[in-house]
């Protein structure tokens, strides 16, 4: 290793786009991911975990044409070649479905969970490194994958603690979506760009409504800043087909599906869709999974280019209060759908493959946002030093909290300034500060001070009531673990 | 982002000394890295989570000399300078100590669990990213912190099913090899270098057996392969002086400590070491570890060149087979001490900090060692597709069974292949197969398949006998899913 130079202080900071997480954020995310872990699993799915670091040329897409290929990614050159950091969970599943295809069960089921890395421009609440929580069905064809990753979506959100109705699966099929195209004859694969405009037009319905679409399936739109985006061209018939396409949307599935079926009766490609969609909605509803909570909905488009068949989004339904005190709705917070070139790339063969990505940082925003006037004592019980001599009395009745599953410790700071450590005690936001001085000790008792309640009663009465010390019991040595016990349940 | 040229197909692989886990290997880990949690939380340890990538400069140790710093760490540069992937948890630690340290509580307990990075030669079980799970203690100078981790390190061995009598936590004190040192003769700054042989030599006392270690505390040693290993030049008394410490474990702690108080009794620094071995024995002692789990013993010394005051480690000490049939310990799985310079690099001010790491890679291995035998059916119920028109009731099935809390999926593969479909059950570890042809549909009943029972008789038994299918029964569709609750349990 090479010597360290002497040379001014290092700055302590974390590079630019990145952040650390404590405490509750930890602690949170972690039980959200075990939950949604746990419905994975339960669902058949496998764990796998891959390393953070592939080759460059596994990782594909970003493939260097340029002399360092660290667009998006950060990579790197050992002597073997570039290295990279994964960028998702989907490209290293690919990497693994060909490089154990001999040895793995076919289909390949698996779920994955971890940070990812993007070389972007971090932004507010953008960050370069976040978490993803994936769950793929690899070398089936059959719609019930799909359908099963539906329903599963219900039960994560239910199991993280979003309610039946707050939330609505919707789900569409990119044939479909191919079958308008034909019937607004841009189907042809010269028509490659018009499609990709008019995917994006269909994905800005919320934001520009249906006037601002029309306009990008035409000729283009002019914004408020006089700024022009270029349309797709489409003649006032076909964006009015597209239009109602995307509009599609009835009270019941079976309404949706037959309308559906009318829009694009004259494409192979679009029926072929519609009979895709009919049969998931089939199958969700012969488990249960109703229209309250898995809908077809046209309007789904998913941005991405690779889908190659049903595609699905799951929204919270929900409005919560932005920092500036607007209602608002969370929007997507998982999406996904069906793909088929994952493994070609490596082997040749197609191999159908379709699965979910639950984002779990938007997931935990927004069950943060509706519960922001809950504030937890989530602390330890702290344990504070009257007297130095005493330590391993002091310890003894950490131990024996623990021991009852209560989380304790001792202050282990410099005990002289007794302020300290009740400031200390607030800083870990604990519940309880236990106190025992010389005099305590002798007779045998210990106090307990509610640190809640006693900020409370500082908040509402003056300063020498508060000196009153109201949020203060006495109790007996051995009886603590039972009195503290009851006092946090 | 670049576009994609047309080439080669890449090669699937993990790069060079990366792996891929699965199944199993997953989820035992995920379920020792949330036992572990549980205690270091119970210990009112807050959780932290940094992000995998440091800047060069924050990381320090592998600062650039070179033009490249990439020594031992994987590094690249960006447009903001050169980053990395961090190699422990400990250097993150220091950055967030001193980052936060006007908001953070003081003393600042954290753990941290997470992979990091190491830019080494692989060899066999040696990864170049692996898991560390440590708890730290920051800003206390208190004895009663590193009692409090030895403490925690037993809770946290049981807590992972390593019973009480299978591992025993060592602790020794750097001072009081100091004092030894200062005894031989090499405790000025002068002889840092024989240090450094002397802590290296006692490190090897489990290999080389006293003499070897007596030739490298003199002259040197010549191994069997006839290469000469430089010796500290110690002169013979000087040799005894650190042996007699080395071996000065007693029968107890009270023994140990007063012979270790004998041995450096004319070294002011040795002093202060066993008066802090004395105050860790005396806390452990009162919560209820005895010497049956906490030992001080001098022979402990923790290669690691930064440690200032107590240091400790935890083995596991019963036997296991190895792959060549022969009985050999695990060693330690654990281990920390005291250290001070860690926030000093980038404040200036020295914060006295203490902390462990527990090695779960190694703890898992040695589980999985002494379960070696136990094979276990951690699959899904796998419900086979006889009628592919009858996916709605498959799933159904399913999904009523996930409702009990049953792992269970539908086999997703092109069902024509009946065989196909067991085999697949059967590379799933799944423990039974439901099987519902038309005929069984009609009658309202399916057929289960115990795959276990099934496999253990196929080896018992003859082909024949076996294919008389004695693991399978009916039972009706309505009492399916207690039937496999029955059958699970």
């Amino acid at each position: 290793m090479a010597k360290q130079k002497k040379q001014p202080r290092p700055k302590a900071q974390t590079p630019k786009g990145f952040r650390d997480y404590r405490g509750a954020e930890v602690t949170r995310r972690d039980e959200m991911l075990a939950s949604i872990k746990r419905i994975y699993h339960l669902y058949g799915f496998d764990a796998l975990e891959t390393s953070a670091v592939e080759t460059v040329e596994a990782l594909g897409k970003f493939l260097p044409d340029v002399d360092r290929p660290n667009e998006g990614v950060f990579a790197w050159e050992e002597d073997e070649g570039w290295l990279a950091l994964r960028y998702d969970l989907t490209a290293p599943l690919a990497r693994v479905a060909a490089q154990y295809r001999q040895e793995l069960p076919q289909p390949y089921r698996r779920f994955q969970v971890g940070p990812v890395w993007r070389n972007e421009k971090p932004g507010p609440g953008r960050f370069r490194q976040f978490y993803q929580c994936d769950a793929d069905t690899v070398g089936s064809a059959s719609m019930a994958a799909d359908a099963e990753i539906c329903a599963m979506l219900c039960d994560v959100l239910e199991a993280v603690g979003i309610a039946r109705g707050d939330y609505v699966v919707r789900i569409n099929n990119r044939k479909v979506l191919n079958g308008v195209m034909d019937v607004a004859g841009i189907g042809g694969p010269e028509h490659e760009a018009e499609r990709g405009i008019v995917l994006r037009a269909i994905d800005k319905l919320d934001r520009l409504g249906e006037d601002g679409v029309r306009a990008l399936l035409g000729e283009g739109r002019r914004d408020e800043s006089g700024d022009f985006t270029k349309g797709a061209g489409l003649s006032a018939s076909s964006s009015d087909a597209v239009l109602s396409f995307v509009g599609a949307r009835c009270e019941t599935n079976a309404s949706t599906l037959d309308r559906l079926g009318d829009l694009v009766a004259d494409s192979a490609t679009g029926c072929a869709g519609v009979a895709e969609l009919r049969e998931i909605a089939d199958l969700v509803d012969a488990q249960g999974y109703g229209a309250d909570r898995i809908v077809i909905d046209p309007s789904v488009v998913r941005g991405l280019g690779y889908y190659t068949g049903p595609v699905y989004e799951a929204e919270l339904t929900f409005e919560v209060t932005d920092e500036k005190g607007q209602p608002r709705q969370f929007g997507s917070v998982a999406g996904g759908g069906r793909y088929d070139d994952l493994v070609k790339r490596f082997t040749g063969q197609e191999v159908p493959a379709t699965g979910v990505s639950v984002g779990v940082d938007r997931l935990l925003a927004a069950l943060a946002a509706r519960n922001a006037d809950v504030a937890e004592a989530d602390g330890p019980v702290i344990v504070t030093v009257m007297d130095r001599s005493a330590m391993d009395e002091y310890q003894k009745i950490a131990s024996d909290l623990r021991r009852a599953g209560i989380r304790a410790e001792v202050y282990l700071g410099n005990p002289k300034n007794f302020g300290n450590q009740l400031k200390y005690a607030d800083k870990r936001r604990a519940p309880l500060a236990i106190i025992q001085g010389e005099d305590e000790r002798a007779r045998g008792v210990v106090q307990i001070k509610d640190l809640v309640l006693g900020a409370r009663l500082a908040e509402e009465v003056s300063h020498e009531e508060w000196r009153a010390q109201p949020a203060q019991v006495e109790c007996p040595r051995d009886r603590l673990v039972e009195e503290i016990e009851a006092r946090l349940r």
